[in-house]
């Protein structure tokens, strides 16, 4: 049921997102759907791909669906007022990428993978969303460029594997987790905190 | 038996489509041979991937193959005359949309899935294949921005789960939403019809 | 052991030519890693999805994983060093191409799918992932503009089917055809042999 409800709240943060960046780009009515579309599924869609075995997920419940109808409709007709409001995205972002991380997680688990594949698989369901989204959109994914986002998924899905072993109530776990990965990547933005360099600046 | 054939049918125009967008690119003859290639599976591909179980339609049966090669040599070679032919091409292009709304609407029938989703799943046959053509091409694709294309499809594949309930036969319910995509795609593009804009002119 | 080993060395020099792609981009460490590993695994991941029913190799073995962690690190650590040896990693790439191709149709002859699926798989591990690459990268890729590339995987492949109809050892048959598929791609970079133009030199 919490497990559920993460995942729902994490539809809405990332169908939010992709019809901010949709309409950036001025894409029609078809086209904003199309990429809120992909950016909430898309990451849990190629998980569940990779996993094999279990179906995707959005496929068996009309809920991902209607959710996402019911997030981007009231978003189009509000658009001017979206703008005032990116830094609330912003934050909502944030929550999509703890919450999907753990369900990530979750799903990994439930299939015996082990922990360094459960990572991965938290990483690709909050991250790979926004990089179909960029495929679509014509541009260099954005995660690939500057921004803490996957290092705040690993960090956090590590954390997870370690703090399992504390004698820690499951939902104790789950939530700290969940708060490392939106803890890294807040302080990451504030500060301006990026990845080390690797090239030499011009 | 008539499936089947609508599938071959669908598969001769969407690798013509994948041709003409390729040459325009001018990509080698192996680019056109792939780019004609994933236009004509990409979209089957997709759906059966996400369906899952069913194994992907084209790796069981060398019909599939065998029709995109015998369809791209001699689009290459007649490749001078297949300019004169473009009107055309969009009346194959546009049945193929309609051809291939149906099948991916039966394969989610086949899986038991609920109506909402067949109608993605046709959607998602229908048009999959242009998207990752214009992917691979390096351009947004065209169904975001300015086609009614995939709404055909929706209107398409909504209208045949209400055809079914009045007493009509099969093939009739069948047919007619076919034509259903095609007309609302011909209009559409005769008169110049779009989704409403979204955006305020600048 | 053979067979896995094989896979092993495809993958180190996969991860290597991603690197340097990355790099030109001026990716983050992150994206560089990414890069590498999609690079890498790509192919055979697109490969196991069209199979279906098998899972995705790199997810059952942290071997793949370490492999390209301990590829990535020293080539990342040693980066102004990689620009003096870009020749020897086209030989590397290339080697990996010979490699990928014959895994791919293996594995298609497991599935017991026909010679030219096999084919086609071995084509798609051994070239998909640098397809994805380009992608990502937002580039058109590579191998549909202007390598032989893909046509060294198809005829050595091929080549592979032929052969093994003569009285040789299964371990000459394979080593054969990689070496078919090497000795095509080198001659045509040395030579500089493309695929027969399509189109008027404007």
């Amino acid at each position: 049921m919490f497990y559920f409800l993460m995942d729902l709240l994490g539809t809405v943060a990332f169908a939010i997102s992709g019809v901010l960046v949709a309409m950036d780009k001025r894409l029609d009515l078809f086209g904003v759907f199309i990429i809120a579309f992909v950016t909430a599924v898309g990451g849990g869609t190629l998980r569940d791909l990779l996993i094999g075995n279990t179906p995707v997920a959005w496929m068996l419940e009309s809920t991902y669906i209607i959710t996402i109808i019911g997030t981007v409709i009231p978003a189009i007709i509000f658009r001017e007022k979206l703008r005032y409001l990116r830094k609330s995205f912003f934050l909502f972002d944030t929550l999509g990428i703890g919450l999907y991380t753990m369900v990530g997680i979750e799903k990994g688990l439930n299939a015996n993978l082990l922990p360094v594949m459960c990572i991965i698989l938290g990483t690709i369901t909050a991250s790979f969303g926004g990089v179909i989204r960029d495929i679509l959109c014509n541009e260099i994914p954005v995660i690939f460029r500057k921004e803490i986002y996957a290092t705040a998924c690993i960090v956090g899905g590590s954390s997870y594997f370690l703090l399992r072993k504390l004698p820690l109530g499951d939902e104790y776990v789950y939530l700290a987790s969940i708060l490392i990965v939106i803890g890294i990547r807040l302080v990451a933005v504030k500060y301006k905190i990026a990845l080390p360099g690797i090239y030499k600046t011009k």
